[in-house]
């Protein structure tokens, strides 16, 4: 296939866009805002999902499910909560539709009006809370941790393929506990779990860090979030775990009695994931030829692809492939012989690469004669010949290889791209010139934190949890800060 | 613990209820008619959805994922489907919400009505047909087998958990194909799958047989199902799979070009199972005492109970019990070892029957000395004495003879409950003094159909596929009929 691919020097946005189109990852829908994530697409996503599951499973977490609709009373009762999240939102009102008796189709029964309208959840801690409340009487019924695979709504006017859409799917942890620490203690382990997964599955380094006061989850005392950098030098947060205090437990009133006989409110956590993270897949490691998957997320992690002019010569090639499929498999890797004789070996070339299978392997007669292949690997585009006997051992090793590579590719342009900065001059020329990440002082307060989203675009992406506490100055106001913080224009 | 469970011979449908909520499998929430899926309840529809998800990819399906939302103009495009969906439906009519100005707390803003409105999906024929006309040009691009995982929402006004819930899981499978005989050889594969997998993972009959012309899914040519019956009588619809024809293909124009360069509609099948399938599972096997679970679904298949008086004898009897558990999880098992101190061992004997685990393993400080440990199975109720070293063959064994007995038990009760009629008067009389499935010949008419519906509320539930073809004559009319069909009031 002809790929016809934007690069991404020519427009980055536009390159997006279209290799998740072309590579078969996602499309929009009739429906505006709403996504079709494709079959292609969605195997990428199911491998994210097997593997977080996974891990929420060995850190003692069990899934469970809760209502699409939360009634709209639910969103008054925690405050800061409904300030962040009740107002854009698909809102059922009707429950039946009618034909239409002067005959313009089907209308809305107004007969069938809600006596509460119901929201489609943009997230579900209300509708949880309020069902914990019937769970938890004492200490012996904490902790609660709860996981959910679910579809959410936020109404967006601007919308992107995974990054921003109406609709996307996501998980939502959310738990309860009988003291502070242990929820902050829990908090902490899945920002740590998601770190763990974005870098070790997905190939993407992150930064961890605490949100400011007004980068804050609404009805969260404190989140914790990972932050990536993607080849355009903007930043986008690729999961985020919330210390919610005693706030959910109070607005439902969910109380325990603890060991001595005396009742407190319940302490909460939540955390989530979506579909985003596979625009910052996406955007981390692919390039002008398409789609870069790192092997532990690839669908198939290997491409073989016959070369042959008659059907003797594809019996001979297809011989071959087959073994060494079968060889492949039984080492655990993902193998597809693609021996659609309605393509040409070209076409199939350029629709794996645009794909972004890891490891593929050409042939032909010649090939078969000699006793070799060509092996060509997706990340560097580099090719070889390797004897028959020697594909297996050569495939596993470049399975490491190129997860390797992709990892280490990532941290180098992260490590190129952040740039400690000393007064706000330089940080605005940075911000202008290069772009990235950007570490500079600031003096922990929201006026100032405002002034220079408004005047550069940027916002603080977090408060690293790193080591590396030098304190000194605002960059702005010149008043004491206890480090620098990190900066990005962000996704 | 203590389960005061209302029995099934005093009260069936009490019983039922009772059950779903006491052993943690769901319970109802704030949200009218949309239930919440306890974790544990989750954790066998889990296993379900992990085993039916391999069963659809061996069959050469993929997953993908659609939009929540349908235009409401969708639903109108094919005219038997909008007859069957459209009308109880949840419907999104806005996409904001505001502050009141008078102190009413949120409203909805009047300001932010949608042009059109959109319905909450009750099934996905209609926005997935609208993306396969993107997707199919030409014969190449045949088949499509697509399935997606997803809640649905039905506006039922009863409602009962897992049965009958206005939010539901379930997977929905669409596919598209160059051929009539292609769809319909689709179809029975799927019907097929749905057997196999009701019987031999859930350890529950079904008669496979074909839908009435009435009972067809909306829109459909032919609707495939698998029917079971439940312990007091009752039908039960466990799955369907449905030849669409061309319905879908030319209400929202999708054409191929065939090879020969000519344009045809798509042939197109879709097929479902849903969360209903709890309650089959629940209400074949589970007895007085709670639920009864199949090895092959059970979260835990094994649970082992620790008997003690003090520190001394739970660590001796620990020891043992957590080399066991080794050796169990080793050949693959699922184990769990209920160690904790703050229940008595007659608590969690009563909960672990209650919730269905098969079997239940208990060691004390005297099995110990003897080498022995106690083992119970939940099907039975049976309890006998093993030698230590024997638990993993036993075990072994049992997980297979429980398995087996429960579909026999289950075979058994269906065989006790299908009664053959001859006439009217028996059918009658069968229906009320005994119930079940009742095979009886019919004359083929909606008429008839629906005469024997309102006098008795028995519906066909299906024709058999099967080869016992003998003609009659209609209990009813006494015009001719080609077979017996099966009627029974169902769920």
């Amino acid at each position: 296939m002809a790929k016809n691919l934007t690069t991404r020097g020519e427009d980055y946005s536009k390159w997006y866009n279209e290799l998740v189109v072309k590579a078969d990852l996602a499309e929009n829908s009739g429906v505006r805002g709403c996504m079709v994530i494709k079959p292609y697409g969605f195997a990428i996503w199911e491998r994210m999902q097997a593997e977080l599951d996974r891990m929420f499973k060995e850190t003692g977490h069990q899934n469970a499910y809760f209502p699409l609709f939360i009634p709209k009373s639910y969103f008054s009762k925690e405050a800061s909560h409904v300030d962040g999240f009740a107002k854009e939102c698909a809102v059922v009102t009707h429950y039946r539709l009618k034909t239409d008796e002067s005959g313009k189709g089907i209308v809305v029964d107004p007969e069938a009006k809600l006596e509460e309208e119901l929201i489609v959840r943009p997230t579900s801690e209300t509708i949880i809370w309020d069902t914990y409340r019937k769970w938890i009487q004492s200490y012996r019924d904490l902790p609660i941790l709860v996981n959910q695979w679910a579809n959410v709504v936020r109404w967006e006017m601007r919308t992107r393929l995974f990054l921003r859409t109406a609709e996307f799917l996501w998980q939502e942890g959310h738990t309860a506990h009988a003291t502070k620490a242990e929820a902050i203690a829990e908090a902490e382990q899945m920002m740590n779990v998601y770190a763990d997964f974005v870098e070790n599955y997905m190939a993407v380094p992150v930064i961890k860090g605490l949100k400011t006061e007004s980068e804050r989850f609404a009805g969260a005392l404190e989140t914790y979030c990972i932050e990536a950098l993607m080849q355009d030098g903007k930043a986008l947060q690729a999961g985020t775990s919330h210390f919610l205090g005693q706030n959910f437990a109070k607005a439902f009133d969910v109380k325990f009695a603890d060991k001595d006989g005396g009742l407190d409110y319940v302490w909460a956590t939540s955390w989530g994931v979506s579909t985003r993270l596979m625009g910052a897949l996406i955007m981390t490691h692919s390039d002008d030829n398409g789609l870069v998957l790192p092997p532990n997320l690839a669908p198939d992690q290997v491409v073989i692809v016959p070369i042959y002019r008659n059907e003797e010569q594809f019996e001979a090639v297809s011989e071959v492939a087959t073994e060494l499929m079968t060889k492949l498999r039984d080492q655990g890797i993902r193998v597809k012989f693609d021996n659609r004789d309605t393509h040409k070996p070209g076409w199939k070339f350029n629709e794996y690469e645009l794909k972004g299978v890891p490891v593929r392997i050409a042939i032909g007669p010649k090939d078969v004669e000699k006793g070799t292949v060509e092996i060509a690997r997706r990340d560097t585009l580099e090719k070889e010949f390797i004897p028959t006997g020697g594909v297996v051992q050569k495939v596993e090793g470049l399975m490491e290889d190129i997860q390797k590579n992709l990892y280490k590719k990532a941290i180098d342009f992260r490590s190129t791209h952040t740039t400690d900065v000393e007064n706000y001059d330089q940080f605005k020329q940075v911000l202008e010139e290069k772009g990235g990440f950007v570490l500079a002082h600031w003096d922990g307060t929201a006026a100032t934190e405002e002034r220079i989203k408004n005047e550069t675009k940027a916002t603080i992406r977090c408060i690293p949890l790193d080591d590396d506490n030098e304190p000194g100055s605002c960059m702005v106001t010149g008043k004491p800060s206890a480090r620098k913080v990190l900066f990005a224009r962000a996704y």
